[in-house]
């Protein structure tokens, strides 16, 4: 395996990581949390783990989505709502979301509603995206009229909402966490959608900043993901902004999953991967350690496999 | 001018107002609140204050959706959203959002972030519409392609409801209340997609149909902005549900003004527009006489002129 030194100049100087080095322009990344991490989350172990915790959190939310998604007439209007939703593939992002709120203290009930909200955004962009470029087309099965798709992703994003603002339980006085909640979702759903005005306007001629632009879209919603969480879950600022970050990371992992193209690249892949990992098991340091299997068995997880 | 009683047939035979007959399934729609109401607001005086309270409320609200919305580099990106925005006629739902929070007691700056939500909701329908149909090209001036539009509508909704979420201010503990409104704007969202796609549905042979569900779709927005404006004034339960039904009276009658074909339809505009005039002040009895000027001055708009 490379050493992490061989790593360094790969990440300060590769254009992928923006949002990672946003707060911290003036200092060489790796340099700024110099504490050794022990920790691992690639053993064979913790994939497994990852998969059957991703899993059931999945079936959870899609629980509930299929709860909450009426299915009855007019069908024309609500079974393409049910189909895109559930034919979208699961990322992680909602179950991350599940599992700051856990690893907070929270129970994942407090965070349904947000991870419930993360799949619909999800859903909602890919249709967008399948609009925009016939992408995606035969992972969904798309089987209506693009116009059909156009009001059925508008539909989505606003009732995501509508679910989330709905979870509000008066006798927890909560309503100030889930308007929280709202900000960043609707925050991370506006930025969405700039890097994919962005993306569509670099088409003209840069395709590798469109795939720099999908790395930075799954890193914001994944950094979206873990400060609702532990927003939802009752954390403390510094453990809502050690999610966000957390999220980051492994968002910019499934980013460079999904979109490295090995010809482009100076690096290697692993190396990259490797350096990110450690990023994020740093930010879990602090929290009780017997608590952290769960969301650490997110880094293992290719949702391309999922 | 025809009896009231010559428009009865008219008004309960006819199937645009599906939303007021909701409520109402089992009892003719005059009926049901038989008091007679006195005031009328379609003098010339009324007109004039019309138009002027109108204009200086929507002059307010576009001043703090200048302030909101960011002209800054990339300009590819903001400048859409600015032009599409702004560029949208006016309508009466932001205005009456704020003139119901006024008559609940409340401040207009408690109602500003919903009717900008509202505004830009708007903003986001239309750019749909004309990405689906090409219709309001002329109106709007569009300059952009259609995927930076559509980029941009989908972007659209989701600032806005950022800005209302925003909006909450802790040391006036109306978390509650903000989150009601969201409630009920993702919630009129949702009925308003749905609508389009019943619309779109409904081109394949009945375009009649088209006309009602356009009108469905001006009464739910304006309903909506009525319950939302005296939700955030502070307004009790039986203000809100008044404010919603006089609401859903106005948006009838714009839905009518803007979506009538005497060809097919066998009542006079004049007379169903004097019936819905009577139900929706109706409404406003009970409130102080002093105060309903501005609110129901709304009712002598024509937003197709402003």
């Amino acid at each position: 395996m490379p050493s992490s030194a061989a790593a360094i100049p790969a990440i300060n100087g590769n254009p992928f990581l923006p949002h990672l080095r946003r707060s911290n322009l003036n200092r060489p990344l790796l340099f700024h949390r110099p504490r050794i991490v022990a920790v691992t989350a690639t053993s064979n172990a913790a994939a497994t783990s990852s998969t059957s915790y991703l899993t059931s959190v999945n079936d959870e939310i899609d629980a509930h989505l299929k709860q909450a998604i009426p299915l009855r007439p007019p069908l024309s209007v609500f079974q393409p709502m049910h189909h895109l939703t559930f034919a979208a593939p699961r990322t992680t992002a909602p179950a991350l979301c599940i599992a700051a709120c856990e690893l907070v203290g929270g129970h994942r009930r407090q965070a349904m509603a947000a991870a419930a909200a993360l799949r619909l955004m999800n859903a909602a962009a890919l249709t967008r995206d399948h609009i925009l470029s016939g992408r995606n087309r035969d992972r969904i099965g798309h089987s209506f009229g693009s116009n059909i798709e156009l009001l059925t992703g508008d539909g989505m994003v606003p009732f995501g909402l509508e679910l989330l603002a709905r979870s509000d339980d008066l006798t927890q006085s909560n309503s100030e966490r889930i308007l929280r909640a709202i900000i960043e979702i609707t925050r991370a759903m506006g930025s969405q959608g700039m890097a994919q005005g962005e993306r569509n306007h670099s088409h003209h001629g840069r395709p590798d900043h469109s795939e720099l632009v999908c790395r930075k879209k799954e890193a914001g919603i994944h950094g979206c993901a873990g400060a609702v969480g532990a927003i939802l879950g009752g954390g403390t600022e510094e453990e809502i902004e050690k999610l966000r970050r957390y999220g980051l990371y492994v968002g910019s992992m499934q980013g460079v999953l999904s979109n490295w193209d090995e010809r482009k690249e100076k690096v290697s892949m692993e190396n990259v991967l490797k350096e990110l990992e450690n990023l994020a098991l740093q930010e879990l340091e602090g929290f009780d350690r017997g608590n952290v299997q769960a969301i650490s068995s997110l880094l293992a997880t290719n949702f391309g496999d999922d």
